[in-house]
């Protein structure tokens, strides 16, 4: 059993639920979602009606980029995220969606607004009662926040994640996945950019990589081994994704990128297979962003080295960071991995760290309690 | 069967012999090659003595680059190739080679150079005695040209790796593949630059990712499916690697890095997964490099049209062109695009054009007939 030892993050063990609302055939060999970004395929003839009263969903933690998979590759991690309770609220007006509470890791809820439009599970759960045409009824959204904002865990996505699958499935889970995954980008848009490579795995679970967006085309990745554990190391630090963004350089030499090019392909190879050591090997290789993004985190550079030297496969920056995470295939190295790159934050960067060790989410946001 | 109507192309067919000298083990799920450059790992003890008097090899040609995997991606096509005959031969001198013969498709012979240090098949044929370390047998190589020179399909490639192969065997096959990728990077080198996207799949057949070449590390990439044709489409057109590498850009714009990585990832899913439909659609996708080749080949854009609209899954330049290259699940179906695709040659081109149609060459470069 993983185990988490970070105050801020809330640990939780799940049991995949039935009423999980998302796409049964994620794990088959072959599946894309493709879908115009219009309404038009599903918009539905007459407006649904709840079938529940209340449910309360889950959507894990993200891992976006993975180092040369930059803006188009993520996965999901077990065991830390968000939680949406979301009822059916006679007191709200018809057609509209109150935000009633947040709570959880308090760093995070004191930045967070609780006016719908600008909070980003009210931003994706407008996106899908939107896209479901509800007009007659309200609903009331309660928001558990277990993952700390900034963190490049995916924070914001694991919020939106868990409210377009909440309110989905209480109208009866008329819309398929790639639609929530476009609302879940509704809220990305607005609030940090533009990309689905934290949506689409907090949703879909697992490894996702984003083909395109005009149209949508997501193609899940299925990890076929085990033992594939992540060591996530998160510094005390503050990484806003705008400024990580604003270091990366706008042109790139032709020799690297045909270097990210050829080690994307490697990621991609590496986990359809199993290949664990190929998966390290591709994570550490990104000559592009990293190398920018690195001298902003304190001590990142040292960390990267000491999880190597601990018998990590590979390790790189977290989405923007500043988390840095590692892979291995084995829960106690992992655990020895994070010791040592948390001695490197303190020793080379001056910055208290947290580590957590984690295995592969493969479901992505559920359902996990229902109320008729 | 696959047909061959291109009258200089020289149509074979093979079958696997039992004298192949090559990896066993390139279809494993999780087989990566990887060397220092350095010859530490193979220096050979003593010098080997020949083990046959005369072996002739034969080496597919070659579809490099696959749109987004510019520069580290390739795979081998069945049914055209080169082949080299290689004689112990008393009256060159010993630890030295001579190229007796050079025949087959006229417009190869009349360039190629007799002198083995200006020779792709006697460049890599060099390096190979050199790593075995002969110094006291004499051997002469003839040289036949299936494949025209310049036309994307990795024709100094096959000669470099027929007689590397050719050379390895005679004296009992001692190096490792690797070894021989290498000694065909020499003859690459020198002629048309450091790049093993051609003689990699040349040696080892199917598809090889070059992720690294320092250390050398090939990533055979297995295509599970049996249904996979390559539409060849040869006009008669010269289009010089050195002009169509100048035309590159030398800086590439982040979104459109983004773009060409998460194709290349595409790619390779589709390829492991023999998924037909994400090939196609990858291969098509380039963004980078097609579009500053493509203008100076005459129909070419018109060319890929006119494959996509006759059925191709995907259609792009074929190594440095002037061939195009088109995906398919069917051999009648091939036969039809390549028609199409020669029609757009001339009207939009105004150039003739010849159509094959292949399979993919699972085998690679291997010895077909060998005298004790």
């Amino acid at each position: 059993m993983a185990i988490c030892n970070y105050s801020h993050f809330k640990p939780i063990s799940l049991t995949p639920s039935t009423n999980r609302c998302r796409f049964e055939s994620s794990t088959s060999r072959v599946l894309t979602f493709r879908c115009n970004n219009s309404l038009a395929s599903t918009q539905l003839k007459a407006e649904p009606e709840p079938v529940l009263t209340s449910v309360k969903s889950f959507a894990p933690a993200t891992v976006a980029n993975l180092g040369p998979g930059f803006d188009f590759l993520g996965c999901a991690v077990d065991g830390l995220g968000d939680f949406v309770t979301l009822r059916v609220d006679p007191d709200v007006h018809p057609g509209e969606i109150s935000i009633s509470h947040i709570h959880g890791v308090e760093s995070s809820v004191a930045k967070l607004s609780k006016d719908p439009i600008s909070n980003c599970a009210g931003i994706a759960a407008i996106s899908v009662m939107k896209k479901l045409g509800i007009r007659s009824v309200g609903l009331s959204l309660e928001l558990e926040k277990g993952l700390p904002l900034g963190s490049g865990l995916g924070s914001s996505a694991a919020s939106a994640a868990a409210a377009a699958v909440a309110v989905n499935h209480i109208f009866g889970g008329k819309l398929p996945v790639s639609e929530l995954v476009l609302a879940g980008l509704d809220s990305e848009q607005k609030l940090s950019g533009y990309h689905a490579d934290n949506i689409a795995p907090a949703i879909m679970g697992g490894f996702v990589l984003i083909r395109s967006y005009e149209p949508l085309d997501l193609v899940p990745l299925a990890f076929p081994a085990e033992e594939l554990f992540f060591v996530l190391v998160s510094p005390e630090f503050e990484a806003p994704t705008k400024k990580m963004r604003a270091v990366l350089p706008k042109e790139i030499g032709m020799s690297h990128h045909v270097w990210n090019c050829s080690q994307a392909g490697m990621l991609v190879a590496s986990v359809l297979r199993g290949d664990l050591k190929g998966l390290g090997l591709a994570l550490s290789s990104d000559k592009i962003v990293e190398p920018k993004r690195a001298p902003l985190i304190p001590g990142m550079e040292a960390v990267k080295k000491a999880a190597i030297e601990a018998g990590a496969f590979g390790c790189t920056i977290s989405g923007a960071g500043p988390t840095a995470v590692a892979v291995t295939d084995d829960e106690e190295k992992g655990k020895e991995i994070g010791y040592q790159m948390v001695d490197a934050f303190m020793n080379d960067g001056g910055l208290k760290a947290r580590s957590v060790v984690r295995k592969l989410d493969r479901v992505g946001a559920r359902v996990i309690e229902s109320n008729p």
